[in-house]
């Protein structure tokens, strides 16, 4: 590996903001649920840019302690007040309906159908976000400025959904590297029109495979966009023996909005992917939260479960569940912005170029330090109280590759950026003085 | 072990407080020391509540490089000035003799007198409490104010005492439990007149024993009382064959006051009873003080000596040696109180439940998250933004329940008090989601 | 080892400030560089202390990737003016010829002269010290004061040296302890009148080395007085096979100022060295600067680099590079005092007797404390609140001499200096309550 070599010269962030926020347009308006059509009408936005393999397993396949559902479909839903008008209506915005409501025609005082509605109080003029999945039951989301100002009548109720054995839907794309050993990132794909939390993260790891197909990686990369939990469930039950080939993986969720950015380390906590994002983050610019791994969030709750222990984290900007935005109407387009979208973008990639430059190397001169000045890597004139610093990372690299220190200890304990640590590493290889293990 | 055999429910702190400061108050008034009747008779009021195993180690017996000393005893000491009144008079507080004071009758001028008088110059109204347990001397001690007033005139002094080959005394109890595994639970008894410094470990651990031996355990319990220093040492050394049982314990003294509460170290420091006590002190609403071992204090220094090095803490309230009633005639009844006795008894107790409950489990489902929903453990409704929280402890539970985290582990590391991560690994456990290993 | 046979005894610092300076004093004028005669003239001066092994290395020698270089001499230098006057003079500093010019004889214009001077625009009034050992190159350092008033007129320059096949030069000092593990003390030899960047080291070490012959030592002490990184690389490429007897070693340099301590520690950074110098600082009244290793400074950089790893640290007072006198004409002998010398000598001195009695010692009554009391070691009226500070330190060496704790684990751990646990040590031995193991 040399500066000609560098894995990632190819990896370019030229218009990458517009390019996700473009694609996370396009798929907002989309149903999505843990099953059904909207999860397969995105996957074939994303297919556009990407060879997407898309994977169907059948209703009841069981998926460890888990089994996959029925598949959910709605066409239509609204409430109708006794003057006929909607005045809750699914076309209008896919938050209205608890996602997975089984079908509903009748006729309720406010009183029964205030069992089925769901508003936020704190929040009077947002629409939530609300599911009920693994039980059976319908509802209705809205304004609670709305619900508060429902006159005591009949209303029609009409939810146009189907709930029947089907499938679950998930999409899969691998870019094979000079190894199988893998990183795995991986975006859920199963709420409906939230744009941060689900658009950004589908639409950025999009962006990302198709730059990534374009280049020559030491990793193989596995991008994967599945419905939350029971989505990564399956796949982990169907592809076990592949689970060893993942060396390190990020979960991507929320990375459109202007917070943050947070990651969230793996159970292990001191893997290479949770160094790799500390040290990305701390020269980002950014001020950034590291957090300690828990065992609530996105699908590092299965990566990370005691059987896998996988050194799978967790990106996102603003934490979720901080954000007032956060599972409401307001997370919409609004919230997300191209420019946030890449800076996402850069971390993601900064943490790769750790992953895929981080090896360790054997000083070829180990005893004392090489004559750098015969090399013409030295400033001639000695003495000078400012040559020191222009050659501090060749003598740290010189000084910490003894075969033990990967490029991320020496810019760990030298406290210098690892991309200038990777660089000098290039240079002294090309003049001999590093060799590979 | 489930819910229904928790094995400290039947531990009741009701009118432990009362209970204990009455204890306090009846052996108060006895004369202790490292020998003799008054620890005798001590033990015979402990006895009254628990089935106290009292022992009798005869003068001249090793300890190690220790040697029982001679027993002593006093019946009467005063100090009388040339007019016949006794100015000084252990009948009226038996701090008023330096412990094992060589028998005296004698007349002495005040100068001679004077070398054999203690006083405290900064706490002039205050007897301190003086002991000579191993240098033949004699002494009074009295109220600095008093002995500045003294005249020049000729003293008559009596110490009706004897000093001779008897016994050392001291008591034990041993609650079995299911395994022989022991918990030491040990207090001085060798200090006269001190409420906080001697009554309240002594009387605290009566009850707490009483209390124990009537309900089933998972270790046996040890209850010792025995004077400081030789009496710890006697033990050892004539029970050195059941030393590797005591797997954890902690020294008992003033825990009558208001001060800390005050946790010190095993010379190991990280032991499990080091943490049980840590933890237990930060959930226990004090604000409590942690201290690295040192080796001075109180029978810890035994117990931690290089030849033993016993996983045995000292908790205390206020830290011997810091507060202004220490050693002297201000640790009265009035000092302690049944309600600090009672928060001090709940730590104890507390600290006692880590024990028994710190067991390490399996996850039974280890490969994802197992489906809480389906088993009634979830909320129904999801995106719900506050439904994270409760759910949290039975996934830090199952995350981390891989047979290396022992409960105080995920107690710790998910910054939750041990008793709701023990309750909830007892409803997993119900539930088949967690076996034992 | 006992309070009789402390080694270190007879390190006396009488005078140790004044000699130092003296000897300072003495080889300041002389033009020291990498090779050449003032090296042997400087090495002259120490022997008179010393009895100094002097070695000559033919140029060309190989030492690992480096070369020994040709000798450079040099007698005299200067530029004349038009007017026939000598403007700069090496005659008047040493500092005003770049070390290692070529021999020059030439009339040169104002602007090709300009070429081949240097001063400090921010430090006008200071020469500036130079070299360029190992590119062929001519120069001269002068006041940027005086550099700004040249005339645009003709200058006659000469540079009368020499750069022949010779040697290079270096001294040895070896003091034969109990023990052939070795003991590092090294000072560069190369810069030429820089009173604290020089001949501070050179002077100290050469009279630490003369007080050490005089007495018993465990270890043995290797003084190494040699030219920067060529001097330290041909000893290490001549000596391998003694390189792994060196079990701990300094770098003095910068010691003769009033700045700091400084330490900077090893590569390794937690080596016994490490751990006696940052003792020694704590206690030595001095608010001190503890670095970490980095590969830039003194020779630690040879002693440190990854074929070897030894634990050799560096200690100054300022820290070079930091401070404005630094590789200038005010590093002269007026920067440096004989106090200060005398207070880094000491740091030093401290540190050796951590090293020379750092051991670790078994309590030889393990179980329980042993009686202090019975052999006159314990207050004899027990109860004081103020007895139990007094014999704190031989508690804490009975508890912790288990025989895995050596006397600076004992001293850190329990907070209290060196020397204290040190002479306690050794009070218990003679008592037999510690032994050797």
């Amino acid at each position: 590996m040399d500066l000609q070599t560098n894995p990632l010269g190819g990896l370019s962030n030229e218009q990458i903001g517009e390019e996700a926020y473009a694609l996370a347009t396009e798929i907002f308006p989309i149903c999505r649920s843990i099953t059904g059509n909207g999860v397969r009408e995105t996957l074939k936005r994303l297919a556009v840019h990407l060879d997407l393999e898309v994977h169907e397993v059948p209703s009841g396949t069981a998926a460890f302690d888990w089994t996959v559902p029925r598949e959910w479909n709605i066409r239509d839903a609204y409430i109708k007040s006794a003057d006929g008008n909607k005045i809750v209506d699914f076309a209008r915005s896919n938050l209205h309906v608890v996602s997975y409501s089984i079908p509903v025609r009748k006729h309720l005082s406010l009183d029964e159908l205030k069992k089925h509605l769901h508003s936020l109080p704190e929040q009077p003029d947002l629409i939530p976000y609300r599911t009920s999945y693994y039980v059976e039951n319908w509802g209705f989301c809205l304004p609670h400025r709305q619900l508060q100002a429902l006159k005591d009548e009949t209303y029609e109720v009409v939810i146009d959904s189907t709930l029947e054995d089907g499938f679950l839907t998930y999409g899969e794309f691998l870019h094979k590297g000079e190894t199988d050993d893998e990183v795995l990132l991986s975006a859920h794909i199963c709420h409906p029109s939230l744009a941060d939390d689900n658009c950004s993260g589908l639409a950025l790891l999009t962006h990302l495979a198709k730059r990534i197909s374009q280049i020559k990686t030491r990793y193989s990369y596995r991008f994967l966009f599945a419905p939350g939990s029971i989505g990564a469930l399956a796949w982990l039950s169907r592809n076990e023996e592949k689970v060893p080939r993942i060396k390190h993986g990020l979960i991507v969720s929320c990375v459109g909005d202007g917070g943050g950015p947070t990651y969230k380390k793996s159970r292990r906590g001191d893997t290479e992917i949770d160094r790799a994002m500390a040290h990305v983050l701390k020269y980002s610019g950014h001020s950034h939260i590291i957090e300690n791994f828990s065992p609530y969030g996105y699908d590092e709750r299965q990566y990370c479960s005691p059987g896998f222990d996988l050194a799978v984290g967790l990106f996102q900007r603003s934490k979720f569940g901080t954000f007032p935005e956060y599972h409401t109407s307001a997370d919409n387009l609004d919230f997300i912005k191209p420019k946030h979208l890449e800076e996402s973008y850069r971390i993601i990639v900064g943490a790769i170029e750790v992953l895929e430059r981080n090896l360790a190397f054997v000083n070829t001169s180990p005893k004392g330090e090489p004559q750098l000045g015969k090399r013409g890597l030295y400033g001639a004139i000695g003495g000078d109280k400012n040559a020191a610093a222009s050659i501090m990372t060749m003598l740290w690299v010189l000084n910490l590759s003894d075969g033990r220190h990967t490029l991320l200890d020496i810019a760990e304990r030298a406290g210098l950026p690892f991309s200038e640590v990777s660089e000098t590493a290039d240079l002294l290889l090309k003049f001999g003085l590093l060799r590979t293990q």
